[in-house]
């Protein structure tokens, strides 16, 4: 996704070979319009699959899933980190260990938004390791829902995350893939999108 | 506005007199159509203040935060609950007593996405207290950032914090104000919005 990656190359911050700190347009500031754009790439890739509803967690996976939800017209569940003194009972539960932060999360989505009924899009802003996808797609296989993909605003090709997440037969659409962070450098995998540009 | 009006009637949980669930549009389910209209809605009430960045806090303020951020066409930021590894320097901080979680939060926004040049419109889904609006209230003062006003999607009226923030000349627009959940009902303000109807 073109504008995705211009905006990645020109704000991304390189931190270290493995962490590239976007903080500018998605996890900490948010651009909109280039959410809404997200959104609108999410619901044409995932457009024939019969989505009803989206799940996400939070924070950062809000922005790009209501997006996504208002594209394809279908509810967003964000599974929350921890539990909330207002949302307690009847929880489908996974856990989450999170690379970033160096600590396992409980993550919970109420047995109310998701059933067998569901046919699920994930949602999230970054894959890695694949963690959090891992833990949204155990929520959903719990709740006896259909998964009908997971979609990635940038993931990092250089960690096993979405290796991982396609052995084991899932759909992973990402926007934008990160090849390497190398030297401080942002290189994006070469999609077939990318090679149109170089051969024109 | 009406949209807003029906689904709470519609679909808000009474849980005591003081706590409404509306977590199958707003806080755990996200309705991404309805969270558009919100945005339009706050748009078209700050339309003419010259907003440059809409502050809210994680996570149920993002959703109507970032549709109104769509609208207007400016960024949003979020403020984080708790310090992350790759977002520790260069913090304003202020802290939110949760009446609902009984429990104090640091919240915290990095000085890159806020200055003396913003003018601030602040969202949040509901106001109660008005802890969370006076703590990004705090956050946006800190930064020199001039505060155009504050837009909350539900206000619980019957309690102080929309009284305590206009009492203090903030301009505060909220979508739907409830006047009280006594006896399991939800009753609502009556806004000039719904008196006209009542006169039709």
């Amino acid at each position: 996704m073109d504008m995705l990656i211009e905006k990645i190359k020109s704000e991304g911050v390189v931190l270290s070979p493995s962490v590239l700190k976007v903080d500018s347009f998605l996890n900490h500031q948010i651009d909109p319009k280039l959410m809404h754009e997200v959104g609108r790439d999410f619901a044409d890739r995932f457009s024939n699959s019969g989505i009803t509803k989206i799940l996400t967690i939070e924070s950062s996976g809000i922005a790009p899933a209501v997006m996504a939800g208002l594209h394809l017209n279908v509810p967003v569940v964000f599974a929350r980190k921890r539990k909330s003194l207002t949302l307690v009972n009847d929880l489908i539960t996974s856990t989450v260990y999170s690379f970033t932060k160096e600590e396992t999360s409980e993550i919970s989505v109420s047995k109310k938004y998701l059933s067998e009924k569901d046919n699920v899009l994930i949602i999230d802003d970054f894959l890695a390791n694949g963690q959090a996808a891992l833990g949204l797609a155990d929520i959903a296989e719990k709740a006896g829902s259909s998964i009908a993909g997971i979609g990635i605003v940038i993931e990092k090709g250089f960690l096993k995350g979405g290796q991982q997440l396609r052995e084991k037969g899932f759909r992973v659409e990402s926007l934008a893939i990160i090849d390497s962070l190398e030297n401080g450098m942002i290189s994006f995998e070469k999609t077939s999108e990318n090679v149109e540009e170089l051969l024109r």
